[in-house]
């Protein structure tokens, strides 16, 4: 059976959150087709990550659609940015087992149009967090920009801990949010 | 003056901190000195890899000696566990400053002795967080490996907080240790 576009990206996305470092080579093999046939969909493997990257992102922006933040913002409602806030996190802890990789895919910041819409989407989560902190939720006495910077680093500490089987994959939402939220003391 | 592999090595991992993706060319450039020069000390970025994550590893080792969490996980005393948490935490921020690309250098994971000892110098820190745990210093809810990843991803946050201006240096340790103990809540 020919592997197609679409299937070869979610192979390629896989392979990458195994190995980050893989060449074109190696995920050639790892997606089952030839070099040549990698090559005549993707010419490199940057051409590669801005597809990967804009998925990550487009996963990203669903998360946040889908948590409702901007609505949960305007409301300033304490029990309704709460319930936002469970679900961005829950949301993108689903996310990092699939673009996982992208994390910290240093390359990906300097590829066309992708920094500036990361860019974009941390700016409306960070207008979010700055409610939470207005309405009660989330502790004012934090740079709001650091506690944006914390979900990440948590996020990264998600990846890690489902790669390496560190932490059942059942309780990592339960675990990622009771560590946000209330620390390890 | 004729730059040494000393200084070559400090101004590399200065240009690698603000771009981890820079190439041999723009390291030579920004370390002032000929790419002939700089492959007569490193013969490919690999190389200068495996030196940059060595001295990555010694500093890391030097904090948790310095922070005398070994002896501090023996006594089991809570007061000297919170001391040698604070050190630790303390000596991972300032070494961040110094060593923060290494942080999230796929590269460096494959590179030969690298990971081994990496792994060696986590165990350790885990043994600690575990004593820290029953000494009812740390939450004993949370699997001991998730609190070293957590660590982990909160260096990668203080990394990139730093690196882009979100909280001042002064402010770093007490957010980080604020946030590690008592979350955003």
């Amino acid at each position: 059976m020919a592997v197609g576009r679409d299937q070869i990206i979610t192979l390629a996305i896989q392979h990458l959150n195994e190995d980050p470092t893989a060449s074109m080579a190696q995920l050639a093999e790892a997606t089952g087709v030839s070099r040549a046939t990698l090559h005549r969909y993707f010419a490199g493997k940057e051409e590669l990550l801005v597809v990967l990257g804009s998925r990550a992102l487009d996963g990203w922006e669903r998360v946040q659609r889908q948590a409702a933040i901007e609505e949960a913002a305007a409301s300033a409602d304490p029990a309704r940015i709460t319930t936002a806030l469970h679900e961005l996190l829950t949301g993108l802890v689903n996310d990092v087992q699939e673009h996982g990789f992208a994390l910290t895919e240093h390359v990906m910041t300097k590829l066309p149009g992708l920094q500036e819409r990361a860019d974009e989407l941390e700016e409306r989560e960070i207008a979010f967090y700055l409610a939470a902190q207005r309405a009660g939720v989330l502790r004012p006495d934090l740079p709001v920009r650091w506690i944006s910077n914390t979900v990440y680093g948590l996020l990264v500490a998600v990846r890690e801990s489902l790669r390496r089987g560190d932490v059942a994959r059942r309780d990592i939402e339960r675990t990622l949010l009771e560590t946000f939220l209330r620390g390890t003391s």
